[in-house]
């Protein structure tokens, strides 16, 4: 199996999609928090792409809440911004939340042509793997293309980490382009000082100087929710079995 | 000191160049095959964007050869593709050359804001970084920003791993963004092995299959051509002294 892996959502040479599983990683902090929004029952949450459409589609969804950031803090009129931990059970436990990011949902919807979209995070990697392995018997998909989201369409050390971690765990035998070796050999030399890393990237060192720190130890925290969030019309739900 | 890697040249989001020292690398081939030309007595090369701006140039640059490369092959009715070995002393020396490839001439072009543009590869790395402390030394720039010209606008290995033994030569007081970390990570596992690398690389297995194994293999060579190439009115010289 061949796995690519593309630095951002604005790369602008995307493959072909469509017989692709994609996996969107968000490290710090959009995918890690949809993970955790839905271990603690929110019922799905819906990647839009601005504030506007944000309060576009809440007029159609009664009950939601909107969720997000710009420039990493709380939108304005918003609901929850993009920590973790403003999803607890008894915010989002059954509700929809309307969400838009600065990284994250954008490669959420650049991915909506893929056969799969799924979200990993180093808090669910493990049960990414376990399902790409179930998907592989099945053998129906041509590859997967892993996006990382991403801090302003550069390149992002935390999600190339995860992207390691994950290609770490399928193997030896996969095809691998340039980002994806260079995600395997970073991973490999970081896997026991993965928390330091990430406190020093760029995007770590700004969620420390807007006081997030919290945030940074938790989503570098690996293995923790059994969940995979898979993207279906529209929506990222927890769906078992993936495809 | 901050040095900033970025993956490509069409990266969305450049940093403010004008006080800063641009590094523009595109190990397979272009920045390679640029200082072999000077080494080899070249006057000049030209970057232009594309063909048609290429032969409209030549119409004012009497005497000059047309240079370089689309799909990594001899563009039609040119004088020189973009492989080091047609830049041979008989063939360029004291003449100018009008160069236009896929990715190396735009990153240059993409650069041209900055204070001072340099060109390296592995072959002029050396040179590359004793000219950098001695630029240090009269203080005149307010950081480096490196830029892998890169492949199509993906994340390039053998780019950033030039980029990583610039910065490992740099030593360890200079700050870093999250690519020129990634940099000096990989390279300081790969330096033993970087010929290998090179060769797997997308761009290396690429430049193989169309016959160019010379040029991998030389393109791989370290520190053997002592020679900065600068960017002055437009034009890629080698010129002493830097700024």
């Amino acid at each position: 199996m061949r796995v690519e892996v593309l630095p951002c959502a604005g790369a602008p040479f995307l493959p072909y999609l469509e017989d692709k599983l994609v996996i969107v990683i968000d490290v710090l902090r959009a995918t890690s928090t949809m993970v955790t929004a839905l271990a603690n029952g929110c019922q799905a949450i819906i990647p839009v792409l601005s504030p506007e459409e944000a309060l576009a589609k809440r007029l159609e969804t009664p009950g939601a809440l909107l969720g997000g950031e710009r420039q990493a803090v709380l939108i304005d009129g918003f609901d929850l911004g993009n920590s973790p931990f403003d999803y607890a059970p008894e915010k989002v436990g059954g509700k929809r939340v309307i969400m838009t990011t600065t990284n994250g949902t954008r490669a959420i919807r650049a991915a909506s042509e893929a056969k799969a979209v799924w979200m990993a995070s180093f808090l669910n990697l493990e049960s990414i793997v376990r399902e790409i392995f179930r998907l592989k018997q099945k053998a129906s998909i041509e590859g997967i293309v892993v996006f990382c989201a991403g801090t302003e369409d550069r390149f992002d050390l935390p999600d190339t980490l995860c992207a390691g971690m994950l290609i770490d765990a399928l193997g030896p035998d996969i095809g691998l382009n340039d980002l994806g070796e260079a995600a395997r050999m970073l991973y490999q030399i970081s896997k026991n000082n993965l928390l330091d890393i990430i406190k020093q990237s760029d995007h770590g060192k700004l969620l420390f100087k807007l006081g997030f720190e919290k945030d940074v130890f938790y989503c570098s925290t690996s293995n923790i929710l059994p969940i995979v969030p898979v993207l279906v019309n529209g929506e990222v739900i927890w769906q078992m079995g993936g495809l």
